[in-house]
């Protein structure tokens, strides 16, 4: 029987209405003769109550028992959710990350998933039960348990799916699927019925929220197909994330259009020109690690360079501590910082062999009066640094000039969707 | 190094100014050069916040997967107090049922404890490190996580003493140990420095509610001293639990007066009198695992008779509908009930080689106008039957008799007491 892997987020489970509708979906796919099983997400703010709880005991909890707290939160809403199908009369039962066998590097707050022992999870589903595991956590070779960090239930889902060797993965969450670029931002947008791994890694890498980034690395590395799509709206079939198009010839330029406001930018200025500079100042941020995008040098005047970058705003007092203390030895003349910045992005694989594209991108800015203040491509993306008051209206723009056929068109769009 | 186990009920962490007392608790016990294996109960209303979530989802929540979510509970206080002390700078480390050691039954919602296998737990004594336990919990053979029922957390801790061979296994709760009677009911009741096993075992089966009779079934059994005591004063040693009276020829004859309202009379008449009768009743109410207390048959008219007993009040209707079952079967009459009665208790193991106790709490109900409707006795332990709108009034008269030199104190009482 073929296996069907469906990850439920917080939002879809946030209150006893919710998990009463979610359990009818999982029953409905059982129904219609799949084996089950379900990676659960906690209770809409339930992570968020037990990490205040923690905050108000200590500073900066982390570590081993910080891990032994939050995983509860899956636990709860694993078990309710187990209870529920039990009372429907469906057979159903919770397991946990150790129950499950999620083994995990011994890193806590953030560890990798290294094997899944799926032994159990296939007992219980050869024994036609539907087994509902909890996201987000594992245990590390102590047999304490872990947490995977930030995507942490989708790539539990995802690589289970691959583990289990399943038909597909359905990551249900609060909006249709993905979309050609944020619909509360373009009203206008495009829900897509498939697309790339890499397209979506880059996508979610630049700002798209709907799936995180390693979720869709895991994926792509096991060749599980996922489904994006809502669990408010289940006639919808949402959007296919695999490794190929399935309509070459149709192939879009550019699949999405996605804005991230939460960007700051650096300027290192008047640093000589000498060899190991640059190895210098990433080195001292890496070491840190703070992730750095969009680098740029230009040589200002002879042998002196400027160096600008971007840093997530986020890491962006972290950045500048660490690059002070290595101001004088790399002879900078002053250490700058810009948080008034977003960066707007186009990611599409049918770019590549387009070279107009990147010149449309700016056209589009150009005519929108948007001044451009860095440029970073890649195969298959095209990000521009612009004010940050103007991210909307980029969007806007963009969207207009890739998606023609959108323009003008009545879609009514969802109000609750969170892209 | 002598280890001593602490036990925190729910109400000593029920917020997070009471876990950093707690912890100041724990800590200061450290200092004092013993090894300390901590058990906590769940943080105050969580478990029925969790019971409440459950019951919104489902009718009557029970077996593995509400045993799943009940121990969550107990998750989240353990890891919060051992943040906190791994803040204030004490290596700490907590662990759930299953890393505990802890094998129960298989039984779900109710399992006994079959052994502590105490090896992870002394790798981190030790290793110097404060230990601290989930109370009410374990895991069964097949790696699912149980809980023990009611009095579960001051059974784990006294069984864990027990495994560990500690020294003492401190109680702590919200009373400052075991009184002479409720000191909300007789203000001017005495705090008792040491009670014995057998006599708390009687004292909490009817009705003292500061320690559960389980809990010290455990401890009589495995010569663990208890000692019960307050988490708000801290300076108290409180009472303690053991095998003897410390100074025998000092002996009270009564240890502790007790009342409880929570009780129900059951009368069946006109039982003809034939073996198997008394068999038939009391097997059918122990089918249905409802316990019995003051049995009392007597001779109506000639081969004709009245059986009277008590149950708890929570046990009423499931017993009259058990009864009603048998009612043709045994040829009774009729069966009558009764709610608003009371039973209140005299407790002593000094009371054994002194016949004079019974008569001398019978005269005291007499002269406070009481009637008493039923009578029961043990060696240790004399119950009467009483109106329920008297109890308070009953226990009041009695202590006053068995504890002559309290009346006309000043005690002062503190109104927080819960006895």
């Amino acid at each position: 029987m073929s296996i069907v892997v469906q990850k439920f987020g917080g939002t879809s489970v946030g209150d006893v209405e919710r998990i009463r509708r979610v359990a009818r979906i999982i029953a409905d796919t059982y129904d219609q003769g799949h084996s089950i099983a379900v990676v659960i997400s906690a209770m809409g703010h339930t992570t968020d109550e037990l990490v205040n709880l923690a905050n108000d005991l200590v500073q900066n909890p982390a570590g081993r028992e910080f891990d032994a707290l939050l995983v509860t939160g899956e636990m709860v809403s694993a078990s309710l959710m187990a209870l529920t199908l039990n009372s429907m009369g469906y057979k159903a039962v919770s397991l946990n990350g150790q129950q499950a066998g999620f083994h995990t590097e011994d890193l806590h707050n953030r560890a990798r998933i290294l094997e899944i022992d799926t032994g159990r999870v296939q007992y219980h589903l050869n024994n036609k039960e539907i087994v509902i595991i909890t996201g987000f956590q594992g245990i590390n070779s102590k047999g304490d348990y872990t947490t995977l960090g930030r995507g942490g239930s989708d790539t539990s889902a995802v690589a289970l799916a691959g583990a289990l060797g399943a038909e597909r993965c359905d990551i249900f969450t609060d909006v249709k699927g993905v979309y050609s670029a944020d619909p509360r931002v373009v009203p206008e947008a495009v829900k897509l019925d498939d697309i790339t791994y890499i397209e979506m890694l880059e996508l979610s890498r630049v700002g798209a929220q709907v799936l995180h980034p390693r979720a869709v690395e895991t994926a792509r590395h096991a060749n599980v197909q996922i489904r994006v799509r809502s669990t408010f709206y289940t006639d919808d079939l949402g959007t296919l994330v695999m490794e190929q198009h399935s309509l070459e010839p149709n192939m879009r330029a550019v699949s999405g259009i996605a804005s991230d406001e939460n960007q700051a930018r650096i300027a290192i200025t008047g640093v000589p020109d000498q060899p190991g500079v640059a190895a210098k100042i990433f080195g001292t941020l890496a070491n840190r690690n703070i992730s750095v995008d969009m680098i740029i040098q230009s040589l200002n005047k002879q042998e002196i360079n400027d160096v600008a970058f971007t840093v997530s705003s986020n890491d962006l007092n972290d950045a500048l501590e660490a690059l002070e203390k290595v101001k004088s030895e790399i002879q900078a003349d002053a250490i700058l910082h810009d948080t008034s910045v977003a960066k707007v992005s186009i990611v599409g694989i049918g770019m590549i062999d387009r070279p107009g594209i990147a010149a449309d991108m700016f056209s589009a800015l150009s005519e929108g009066q948007i001044n451009i203040k860095m440029i970073a491509t890649s195969e298959i993306k095209i990000s521009c640094l612009i004010e940050k008051a103007q991210a909307k209206q980029a969007v806007q723009t963009i969207h207009n000039v890739f998606f023609p056929e959108a323009c003008g068109a009545t879609l009514v769009t969802d109000q609750k969707l969170g892209y």
